[in-house]
């Protein structure tokens, strides 16, 4: 990110009524301002305020890990955050699937002609508060702006870096026929969230995105409890496209039990309503873990004893199967294969 | 980049008349198939392979390096290059800038729903045999996808990570009075090709983008030249912008001097007729260096010698000046303030 303004040749930018224009990405004057007035108050360190056109980071040892996303997530503010910590949330919990700590993160907005400087500032500011929550700098950034028409609004992409102390290794190949499948609580809020927003279902309490950094509850399960084989956060695509991914990575098919399954009563009937299955709906605070028989009973009480894991459940197992398939037994006894959706069930969800 | 399609249960993407889907987005199938068979297939690389939502790098010693940029630029393809292989010099440039050793790469894409797969493809290609070219691995990637009309067929942000080797200090903020500015080639090709197709403008030989990775010339100028105070790529705002940068960030003022810009012929010509003046428009192969004045023969030789600083020249000082004003002294005789420009001079250049 860097920044050049001369200051006092510019009247400060009106954060009441102005928009973002075309300037604001020109790499001029105005972009400097924008920087300066927006991004550098929020984001404020040592890093960005070297004004250089990249960050140095002094990790500690380990192995580095990186991880990135772009969120064009509709509409931008919802019930439990907006795209700014969503895309802090969504980042952080791509390093911390593979123990690592997070160190830091970059930031590049791709901005619409005409967008409410007042509502961008709400973004970044969000963005900053979740990233001080967490403990980690945006070091760096970039911003773009597109003519209006080209874009929708905020686009962000987060890249976070962090590092795997010594001796950790969670990958989605570790998964082995026996292991136990446990999920950090209720599956498919965010999703619903979102989705509730957007067909405006009227709930009497509405559905709360369960957007959250999940690097601390990693971070404690895995002093607990090392063996643990792999974590996933369950977005796109929900806890069925998770499961179907380790059980293809590891060459094991996975069984889960619907009875088992942790659902809030108001995002299970909002599912009913909105015709959506949980088991696709995306999560943005939740993780999926696997680990050894002998260990889950111990990690499931660490995961419980963390305010975002207090209502983790052991949600199935791991079994022998080439074909890599995941079954759930259902609330009937029966047995239904959870197959990868074809299509697009939710889009524009992060 | 997370992977997961049963292979053998769809058919391939159709890259000749195919599009892009809502549903390649969706974290389902069809998400993993173009991942699959697209990104995979262009960028395979073993930490991609691992099929992880993050990559683990082992980089060796010195101080991390971490540089984000998103690229909007219209039109996608244009003489010299696309986005793609634009989105891998760009990140590499601002990577090299502070003579870091660029070590791998992300790549976060936003597709507009309709976009044809086959130019993707074309894309996405350009981006690998530029990474190839450079030395560097993509190692890991996100997808989405926005509807008609609400992006503008692809945005890409790449985020860059580099090792510093130990003892090397680049900064905006070192330049000091009597160092002598140094830039690698001719000013102003990478916009004026830009322009030149949105305006439709027909030269006999069309003029080329000068996008190219720089770290090779960077770490051929360190190698000789340690000396050096710092290094910049003059982007978005061109020469001009650079110097004001760093000017601000040393507190010092800087001269050059018009006739010893290179500038070629053509690129002179479109800016007359376009009304651009080459000091503000865009390169996306060049960097501007700062150095102590007994250095600077030494570093030009340097650079001359490599392809990519063949056409280097001096083109001016570093002078005590509180106020960080950039001035040039022009082929007649004059001096004019070489300022910031204050709005949009080039919309969407990178």
């Amino acid at each position: 990110m860097t920044s050049g303004a001369k200051p006092g040749y510019v009247r400060p930018l009106n954060f009441r009524r102005g928009s973002v224009e075309l300037a604001h990405g020109g790499g001029g004057r105005a972009m400097a301002q924008l920087i300066d007035e927006l991004f550098m108050a929020a984001f404020d360190n040592p890093a960005l305020r070297k004004g250089n056109d990249q960050a140095v980071v002094e990790p500690p040892p380990g192995r580095l890990v990186v991880a990135t996303d772009s969120h064009v997530v509709s509409p931008l503010f919802f019930p439990g955050g907006n795209i700014g910590s969503l895309a802090v949330h969504g980042t952080i919990n791509d390093v911390a699937m593979c123990g690592a700590r997070p160190l830091a993160l970059t930031a590049g907005f791709i901005l619409e002609e005409g967008y409410p400087l007042a509502d961008l500032r709400r973004i970044v500011e969000s963005m900053s508060e979740a990233a001080s929550a967490a403990g980690v700098s945006v070091v760096t950034g970039d911003t773009k702006v597109v003519e209006r028409g080209k874009g929708d609004g905020v686009f962000i992409n987060t890249t976070g870096i962090g590092v795997v102390p010594p001796g950790l290794e969670l990958s989605g190949d570790r998964a082995r026929p026996g292991d136990h499948v446990l999920v950090s609580g209720p599956i498919g809020d965010h999703g619903v969230a979102i989705m509730s927003l957007r067909e405006s279902l009227g709930f009497e309490a509405p559905i709360t995105s369960d957007s959250a950094a999940l690097h601390e509850l990693v971070a404690a399960m895995l002093d607990e409890v090392p063996q643990v084989r792999c974590l996933r956060d369950p977005t796109r695509g929900g806890v069925a496209a998770t499961l179907n991914e380790l059980s293809r990575q590891s060459g094991v098919g996975i069984v889960i039990r619907e009875e088992a399954l942790p659902i809030r009563e108001a995002v299970d009937a909002a599912c009913e309503l909105l015709g959506l299955d949980p088991l696709y709906v995306a999560n943005e605070g939740k993780l999926l873990a696997i680990c050894p028989p002998d260990a889950s009973e111990r990690l499931l009480a660490v995961m419980r004893a963390h305010p975002l894991g207090s209502d983790a459940a052991l949600i199935g197992e791991v079994i022998e199967d080439s074909h890599g398939f995941v079954q759930m037994e259902t609330a009937f006894g029966g047995t239904r294969n959870v197959d990868w959706i074809a299509g697009e069930q939710l889009p524009r969800i992060c």
